[in-house]
This record gives C-alpha cells, sequence and structure tokens, in this order.
C-alpha cells in the first residue's frame, strides 16, 4: 500500500484466531503502526509473548490500550461488554474502538453502553478457521475476504473512512451496511449453516446402531464437510446464537419448512422436484467461485494423494 | 503392486466422475489389465475416446462388456437395472458384475432381476468430488478412501476375494458388510449430508431481504462449505435419496429432533446446553484427521492468498 498508515499504534484485546490474525496482519501490512496486544488469559498472553504476536504484550488491558488510535477488540461477543468496560477509563483522545465480533446489533448496544462518549464503529470480518487460540492466526487471514462495517446512524464520516481504510491495508474487502442487516445476512451465510453442522455432527454420534468408528471411516461421503465447521470455537458460537437470536431463529424456521418439503417429495416418490431442487443449487456455488469466494478446485483443493 | 492383477479385462459401463475414475485408475494402477468403456450418451463416448479414459470405447454395450471379467457399472442407481438389462445376453462366462452404486439393497435386487445367474459383488467406493462429467475422473480419486462390499449372502468368497482385490488394486481400503448396515450407515455419513446441504442453499437462495449477491458475497461465513456439496450430480442424488428412502427419512427425523432441541436452547437462551453440544462435536472432527479421513489443514487447505 503507498498510502499512509490510518493508525498509528493499534491494540488488539483478545490474542484467539481473529485478534492474533489481525495482529500479524497489522505487522505485516501496516508498515510503521506500532501493535500492541492483550488476551485476559495469562497462558494465552504468555503464548502470544514466545509467538511475537505483537510488538507489547502487557499485563493489563489498561496498559495495551494506553495510547492507542485504534482498538481491536477480538473477544467473544458475549465479552465484549465486559471488554469495553476494562479499557474504558485507559483509552486514550480521539481513539476509535472497532470489533471483530459475528452479531452486530447486539455488540453495537454493548460497547454503547460499556464506552459512552466514545467513537465505536464496529466491524465484521467474514473469515476465519476453524481453529482457535492465539497460534491458529495469520496475516493472510481477510486477503480477497469481505469486512462489513456497520456503523451506528450518528457515526462520523471521517471515522468510517479510517476503518474503512484499516481493513482495507489488511487485504480486505469493505461493505458498510446496518448492523441489523448485517445480522439477517450473517444469520443465513454463517450463523445457520454453523448450527445445521453442529446439529448433524451431533446425531451422528449420538446414534446406535451406526458405530462412531463407522461415522469416521466413512465421512469421505460429505459428512466430513460439516465436521470442519462444527469444531469452530464453543464459546464464540454459543454467544452468536444467543446475541443474534431473533435472525438465526427466523432463518431455522424458513429452513425447516424447506426440509419438510423435501422429505414430503422423498417419501411420496417425487422425483421430478428433487431433481429441480437439486439442479437450482448448483449455479450458487458457480457465482461463490467465480467471485473468488472459495477455491474453484474439486474438493476445495483438498489432497487426494496420501 | 506385485500381486498379479485380479482381472485381465475390466469393462467400465457410464464414463462420468466415478467410471472415467475407476477407468483412469486400472490403466495406472494395475499395468496389463485391458480397459473398455461405455457410455449412453454419444456426446459422452466421444469425449471419452478424446481423452483416452479407456483403451476402447466402442458404440455398444454388447461391445464394451464383451470378454471383460469383470463390468463395474457406474451409472445412476436408478438406472442400474436398464443398464444391467443392456448387458445381459452379452455378459462372458465367468464375469463378476459390480458397480459404485451409492445405496446397496436396493441396487442388490436391481442387479439381481436383471442379471439372472449372473454373479453379482455390489460395491460402493465412498469417494468422490462435487464435479461430473468424463473430464472430472482421476486415476488417484480411491486412494486411501475405504470401499465399501456388499456381497449378497449365497455370495461365492472367492469371488468376493476378487472384488476385493481390484479395489486394494486401485488404493482403496475395503470393508465387507451387509447391504442394509450399509445403506444405514451411508444415510447419516452421505445422503443426508447431501440433502441438508441441497435444502440450506435452496433455502438461503428463495431469501428476499437478504439478495443473492449477498448470500455469495460473505459465504466465507461458513455457507461455502454446504455449497460445495449441493454442486453435486442432481440425477445420481435425486436417485439415492429415491433408493435409500427409508434410511434416509429415518435419520432425517432424528436430525429434525436434534435440531428441535437447539432450537429450543437458543429460544431460552440456555448458553450451557449449546455450549455443551458444541463442545462434544470437536472430538469428532479430530478422528477424521487422525484416520486420514480429511485434510488436516485449517479450512481444508483452501489458499488464503489470493
Amino acid at each position: 500500500m503507498s498510502v499512509p498508515a490510518p493508525f498509528a499504534r493499534v491494540a488488539v484485546i483478545g490474542l484467539g484466531l481473529l485478534g492474533g490474525s489481525v495482529a500479524r496482519a497489522v505487522q505485516a501490512y501496516m508498515p510503521g503502526a506500532v501493535t500492541t496486544g492483550f488476551d485476559a488469559d495469562p497462558a494465552v498472553r504468555m503464548r502470544a509473548r514466545e509467538i511475537e504476536l505483537a510488538a507489547e504484550i502487557p499485563e493489563t488491558a489498561a496498559e495495551a490500550v494506553a495510547g492507542a488510535d485504534l482498538v481491536v477488540l477480538c473477544v467473544p461477543v458475549g465479552a465484549m461488554e465486559a471488554a469495553g468496560r476494562a479499557i474504558a477509563p485507559h483509552l486514550a483522545p480521539g481513539v476509535i474502538v472497532t470489533d471483530v465480533g459475528s452479531s452486530k446489533a447486539s455488540v453495537a448496544r454493548a460497547l454503547a453502553e460499556a464506552l459512552p462518549g466514545v467513537s465505536v464503529i464496529p466491524s465484521h470480518p467474514v473469515a476465519g478457521t476453524e481453529q482457535s487460540g492465539p497460534d491458529a492466526g495469520f496475516a493472510a487471514l481477510f486477503k480477497g475476504r469481505w469486512c462489513i462495517v456497520t456503523p451506528p446512524p450518528a457515526a462520523d464520516a471521517d471515522e468510517i473512512a479510517r476503518v474503512t481504510a484499516f481493513w482495507e491495508a489488511l487485504g480486505a474487502r469493505v461493505e458498510v451496511m446496518d448492523a441489523e442487516h448485517h445480522d439477517r445476512v450473517l444469520a443465513v451465510t454463517s450463523h445457520l449453516p454453523h448450527l445445521i453442522a453442529y446439529t448433524i455432527v451431533g446425531t451422528a454420534s449420538d446414534l446406535e446402531e451406526v458405530t462412531q468408528s463407522e461415522v469416521i471411516k466413512y465421512s469421505a461421503g460429505g459428512f466430513r464437510d460439516f465436521t470442519r465447521i462444527a469444531a469452530s470455537d464453543p464459546t464464540m458460537w454459543r454467544d452468536v446464537f444467543l446475541s443474534n437470536r431473533e435472525a438465526v431463529l427466523e432463518m431455522l424456521q424458513r429452513f425447516s419448512e424447506d426440509l419438510t418439503e423435501l422429505q414430503k417429495a422423498i417419501r411420496k416418490g417425487d422425483g421430478a422436484m428433487l431433481f429441480d431442487t437439486f439442479t437450482r443449487t448448483r449455479a450458487i456455488r458457480r457465482s461463490i467461485i467465480e467471485m473468488g469466494q472459495d477455491d474453484a478446485r474439486p474438493d476445495f483443493g483438498r489432497s487426494h494423494e496420501d
């Protein structure tokens, strides 16, 4: 990037997959910016220092945010309010606080409560892997992915532009929308898929007549795809479902109705209905690949040589 | 392999992803065996000749199976009976007929009808990609994957051993079980996952308040994983659901009950229940990777540099 870094001192609170990736990406792609980091877990702080996730990883959140002109909260959405309260008295004047939470209306409310008078511009980089913890982070996580910024109605245009420039510097493409719309979009593109994956993996492990070992052995028939996202961080996802409850329940309702239709078609032996449905869904995959949002190689590019 | 090839002349009927992969794998890993191929679609036959999927690709199924000591039926399960009838009068004495169908009890019945007096040893290599057609096949598809052989109760032990040796020569690990148990195991590890994936992709494309373009843009949040298997061949999958109806409906019933439990937990705000469920499902992913049934790299090894 030839443009100047939008921030000089970036504090990352929470050093898991997302926080670690933000810290590494700032170091890699925003030369000149100083990174500080903090995690409430002493073991994570120690590990983060060993692998040099940030230039400075002090013992308190207060020290981590001191003098920062950008604070990025990378904690589970249910912990946002407490994280906000912990840093509130220590923020520098003119700081912008953003976050990476997967639901946005509830985070906006929590941070407005915790940080009165502070410029809060929430964001959600739509990126991740099934891994968690400080070792899971990597600088390229945001490259080519979308980041949704959800400024409150009264937000300052210049501050929105700076947060946008920050994510763009990390390689993301930015879209601005309101928090409520974000929550409905993500309910279908992320939250419902995780709920379904967690459910089917649970169903498979509870069967009596099919053993766990059979489920594992024959998982290449499709099941293994679901186990990847069902291996995601349980705390993070518990908080997502609790914080985006209404939108998730609504999308789930629609999904259940559609599933009932297919169930009926199978029961009645309605091959034409099944064929039509299965044909319609092929086009979306093609578009996702054309838009650069997935690997074009068959089977996600998995290795087929053992 | 230093053991002699279990068959000298292998005829592959149906030259899509599976048939093409079988033909290529025989050429690659069973030196000395002659491959012949046939597809009911003239365009597929022509393309298969251009890319040399098999040594001989004649104009009729009759010519393709003439003199073969193994015939592998690689057509959708709903087309098995017709494929069997088409080759029945032309089979050499002593031939073994196998197949690659994803449901086994119905295929066993269909082939017993179509091929009276012929040795039929059905099998199901649990392997594939979301692609289809003759260009999608590749020799390594079966390497390290499981192949389930489902011999009828009266099958000859030597014939079972030869079919087992065939799949092992192609790189697969073989398990023998009865067709009914196969159909229940695969209902949960393959058929239900496909049904769920087709459903959620359909649900997402039918929303009014979230646009198709938003679904595609933000698919990296989890949704894109489902679009892969929902891009699978519609004819093949229609036939799978119609032919394994009872087992699929039973697994679907259990899945729906489990989903209702999670829905209730979200509605009631029962974070402990959600956390427990999401923790339990992590272990299965670990086992699948330890058993060599998936790529250990995060995000299936997808590229993160655009």
